[in-house]
């Protein structure tokens, strides 16, 4: 029997890292797929190598998109601040406009191709910064016009967007991918590492990842 | 009152051409979006040049994007030959693999970074190849995706997606592209023009244009 296989998004940072393992672990043959998009924090792409060298792929595809080119996020426009007070009610500046869109029409088209039809992506609706592509009523949408998007669907097979985080906590995760063997020390999630990899430790992402550690 | 703001995928080609003046002709300011998605046909890209400036657009903007690291289409991987024997019931080769579902996410978050409501494609769903991203279905589908994946739509705002072109037949196109003074000389169709623009008039794209004017 032939593995099925999977794209798996992979950032470099913790929840992916440990989608990825989550997939390996159903048995799933993996093809990463990971974003310069002009993301401040680039020096994720070195850490996502990591992981995925380290979890085993069958091929890890970069993909050059210069979302800079549209900006609008703190991410994506060395203009704009990281907000570093913590945890906001509102949809903070670091959302990037249409993002999980982007990189899930763009495995979909990887997916295709390869004739995979599962997709893994790392999001997660509990200990977040609230975007909008991160809830499952998003992942559902997006499930629905993969399958009427491309010549896959229309020939009758099935494209499923795989959350396996996406309702568990920060700590809930790392339990998790230590379990199956996850190193979270290659792993980054800060949004403004120096170019060393250093962490501010103040950003949204260390304040979440801390926060799921300490509670462990 | 201030006009309200559009972006207008534009390839260069006739039907986006003529989406570009319909939209213009519904006062919207336009705002053009085009790809470099490594197309075989990278020579549109001047014809979408020359059609912005023609009708007229606040911006025009082009995004990079490696689309031939992914492949999979007789349009991004030079070993696939183009057709050109006729439409053919099938889908054919020259489908990309989730192009519109790439295009559109990458104007929906243009357009969420202008607050531009409203996004213009000029898909069709008559004299076409069948693809399956040109489907009203998968339009309705983007729609709703749209507005669950952004900021923009939890904020209460709705992103409309206009495709003036879906139900027209390529004649009743170009009808409607000359009553608005659209210039079809300066836009190309072709699959496969040469480096002087010179096109095959065998593809699918120079048949279903050329079936279109002889109908006139």
């Amino acid at each position: 029997m032939t593995a099925k296989k999977a794209v798996v998004l992979v950032s470099g940072g913790l929840d992916s890292a440990t989608t990825l393992a989550i997939a390996k672990s159903q048995n799933y043959t993996c093809y990463a797929l990971s974003f310069d998009y002009g993301q401040r924090h680039k020096i994720e792409l070195q850490a996502a190598r990591q992981v995925t060298k380290d979890i085993g792929v069958v091929e890890h595809k970069f993909i050059n998109l210069d979302l800079d080119n549209i900006g609008g996020s703190a991410l994506t426009d060395s203009n704009i601040k990281v907000p570093i007070n913590g945890l906001s009610q509102d949809i903070p500046i670091t959302y990037v406009p249409a993002r999980n869109t982007i990189f899930l029409s763009l495995a979909l088209g990887w997916a295709e191709v390869l004739s995979a039809y599962d997709l893994f992506i790392g999001v997660n609706a509990i200990d977040y910064s609230g975007y909008p592509d991160c809830r499952p009523e998003f992942i559902v949408a997006f499930e629905k016009l993969a399958n009427l998007a491309t010549k896959t669907g229309l020939e009758g097979h099935h494209f499923k967007i795989h959350t396996p985080l996406i309702n568990l906590t920060k700590t809930e995760i790392i339990q998790q991918g230590l379990k199956l063997g996850v190193d979270y020390d290659i792993t980054i999630s800060c949004y403004q590492p120096d170019e060393r990899g250093h962490i501010c430790g103040l950003c949204d992402a260390c304040r979440l990842r801390k926060e799921g550690f300490e509670a462990l």
